[in-house]
């Protein structure tokens, strides 16, 4: 009797410690207790969402296609191909080491979604492997790289790599896609950061998210920044890893480049006769090559202010090694958009001069010259806290932030979508646009 | 000795316990530990997220201004004087009841706001009570029920209430609001449900995102779909509560309102004319009364099809009445623009036919006569499921839509707000836009 009753008192221990045990833990654990919404892709979607939550907007899923080599690595072995880098094709092109460039968004995203998705968990994208789960697809076409495969070098025999070509095989691998002709390309998205790049078939994509660097070469119908993102080059100078200061920046405005550009870029030649006579302004023509980039860099590093007009097209590489050089851009560049213009309010860290203003003689450097060191160390902090965004390696950087504006997109992409398909013949004169309008602003500086 | 060693055990019994449990409870909670995430307003902001989770967008802020009363409760004051149904000014207005009519969201939209945070966890957007704190400010005006005070009646001396004086008081008060001189309105959402709604001051609030029907009324650059929210009519007809199925709609096509109409509204004349004198279509001119209201809702509960021609402008009241009658929607409007049209594929459910191809006498009848009963049954099933997104009365319904799509509008309301704080004047011909555009279909019908 009494073993029996040991027993008991043993069972009644151990069950009182699991009831105490379960009190404590469930105290603690109910006040954190997680929706399973948190794991990535089975977050619980809006429309069964419980009412008692606040509703967790899924990721947009993506699917990247999977293209012909032609249109990505393929383009890699073209271009070094025609720089005399490799003699024949190569067994594996996915060894080849993608370019520098300006336009190097493609690679960056490119090799992005190849990560798997445990390395990509704070991105606002997922990827998906079957496109009928997809809400959006990715084209990861090299466009830009393909425009600068010969580069100004004659066509060598056999390597006759043509661009045009390129782009036109493109739209028909697309076409023949039935993902592609569902929507009629709407929920695409294409990268074409070059200016320049797709511009033969533009039209036969215009309905895509297309990832540009401005809109110069766009018709309104086919490019802007209600259905499109506007990219960052990727910077061609270093960083300067200097602190902020104005000690070591004795040129007041730097600027070294193209002097002569066609349409916006005719500003350029008549800034540098403006210009040319100041003392403290150092302006140089000068192409493209791995010393003027060097003297770039300095110059840059130097400087209190770097000069930015337009180019051929409003955008330039320039904005973005300036402003990881914290040179103050000066930008005289009417039509220019930005990257992610909804998050960086850039007057925080540029100046905007409308172009008749800065072509006043003397205007840009008494302007410039009233700013004081202060003023400059502000724009500087700020430059240091946005860099991030212009920088394509960094895991909290470009590539992140294009994914944010592209998932942006996906209500309008779904309303244009169903509404295409039940719109009837409407007769009108022009092209059926809903726009977002801007009232004509007098301002001459951002100052 | 011994008693020592029981002891001895039963402590271990009791370690051994709490050591099962531990790791029990362990395994299965840490499976599903939240991130805090979920708690209302305390959302992880997204630019301060740590990476190892899915960004989670955070709820959109709004404040709500504390309106003078003219524009709010002030308007049911007086629809009621001018109806005879109070004769001196209430001691407290918020007593009084908002009457019915077709565009009582900017009511709902009021209602909702006024609720305590904690009955509206499930909303896409938390009302913020400073200012400072908000991303978007709402404006509570009941501009829809200003428009029909007097609503035909001769203004009675002492009511003299006007819509237009209303109008210029309001827009007065804005600018005098520092919150909407910040960014020029854009960040401001204003309801404005009835296409007449505002119509004196539109170019002095076309930056705000408008809740409207329609853009009938407004210019291209004072309203599209890429910078507004389309919104549903209040459907004035009872919801059908009967099960699916024809056997009661013995009527084939059905319409009752006004046959007269501008602009758009024309093709209803013309579409009497031709189906005045088909056996199975009821189609009776008749204004809007109780009377006829009851003979509408009995003729949508008992027909298959409903016909929605253009008005004045291109929506009405009809199409929502139809959908919550389970009457399939004919819609002859080709400039129609849909509410949630991101989520709703309103082909699912109605049927679109170009106006020109609905005049030729014959076509659409034979065309709905030869639509088999297992179709119609899906177009009912179909209401049946996207009913509530049209219910203001529904906690998943119309508000909560209304309210998703306005926080959608937030990056682009962002981007333009600094975008036009540093835009330089350009020489612009016209309108300075960005666009979303739709090519040309030649759908004559959807079917």
């Amino acid at each position: 009797m009494a073993r029996k009753s040991s027993l008991l008192k043993r069972a009644a221990i151990a069950v009182v410690s699991v009831i105490a045990i379960y009190v404590i833990l469930n105290a603690s654990v109910s006040r954190s207790l997680p929706s399973s919404s948190d794991l990535p892709r089975q977050l619980i979607r809006e429309d069964d969402d419980d009412e008692g939550r606040a509703p967790i907007q899924p990721r947009v899923r993506v699917y990247m296609y999977n293209l012909p080599k032609r249109f990505t690595y393929g383009l890699i072995e073209q271009h070094s191909i025609a720089r005399g880098g490799i003699k024949k094709p190569v067994g594996d092109v996915t060894t080849l080491k993608y370019p520098g460039h300006q336009h190097m968004h493609e690679w960056y995203l490119f090799s992005d979604l190849n990560q798997p998705e445990v390395d990509r968990s704070g991105s606002p994208i997922v990827r998906v492997s079957d496109p009928a789960d997809a809400d959006l697809f990715y084209v990861p076409v090299f466009s830009s790289l393909s425009l600068i495969v010969n580069a100004g070098r004659p066509v060598e025999a056999g390597s006759g790599y043509s661009d045009e070509k390129m782009q036109e095989g493109l739209v028909e691998w697309l076409e023949g896609q039935e993902w592609w002709r569902r929507n009629a390309g709407r929920d695409h998205v294409i990268p074409a950061g070059d200016p320049n790049a797709l511009y033969r078939i533009l039209d036969r994509v215009k309905n895509a998210v297309l990832l540009v660097s401005d809109f110069g070469r766009l018709r309104p119908d086919q490019g802007s920044f209600v259905k499109d993102v506007v990219i960052p080059y990727s910077h061609r100078v270093n960083l300067f890893n200097g602190e902020i200061g104005v000690e070591d920046r004795n040129t007041l405005l730097f600027f070294m480049g193209n002097r002569y550009r066609k349409d916006g870029g005719k500003v350029r030649d008549l800034l540098f006769q403006v210009l040319e006579k100041e003392d403290d302004v150092t302006i140089k023509h000068g192409t493209q090559s791995r010393e003027n980039r060097r003297a770039a860099t300095k110059g840059m590093h130097t400087s209190k202010f770097c000069l930015n007009p337009a180019g051929d097209t409003p955008s330039a590489c320039r904005l973005f090694d300036s402003i990881v050089s914290l040179c103050v851009p000066l930008i005289v560049s009417d039509s220019i958009e930005l990257p992610f213009e909804d998050v960086i309010d850039y007057r925080k860290f540029s100046i905007f001069v409308e172009a008749n203003a800065a072509l006043q003689p003397g205007f840009l450097v008494q302007m410039l010259r009233k700013i004081k060191t202060k003023k400059i160390l502000e724009y500087q902090r700020e430059m240091k806290s946005v860099r991030r965004y212009f920088d394509y390696d960094n895991p909290n950087g470009a590539v992140k932030e294009i994914w944010r504006q592209v998932s942006h997109k996906l209500p309008l992409i779904k309303l244009m979508s169903n509404r295409d398909r039940r719109l009837v013949l409407r007769n009108l004169t022009e092209p059926n646009c809903s726009c977002l309008c801007t009232n004509q602003t007098g301002l001459i500086t951002s100052i």
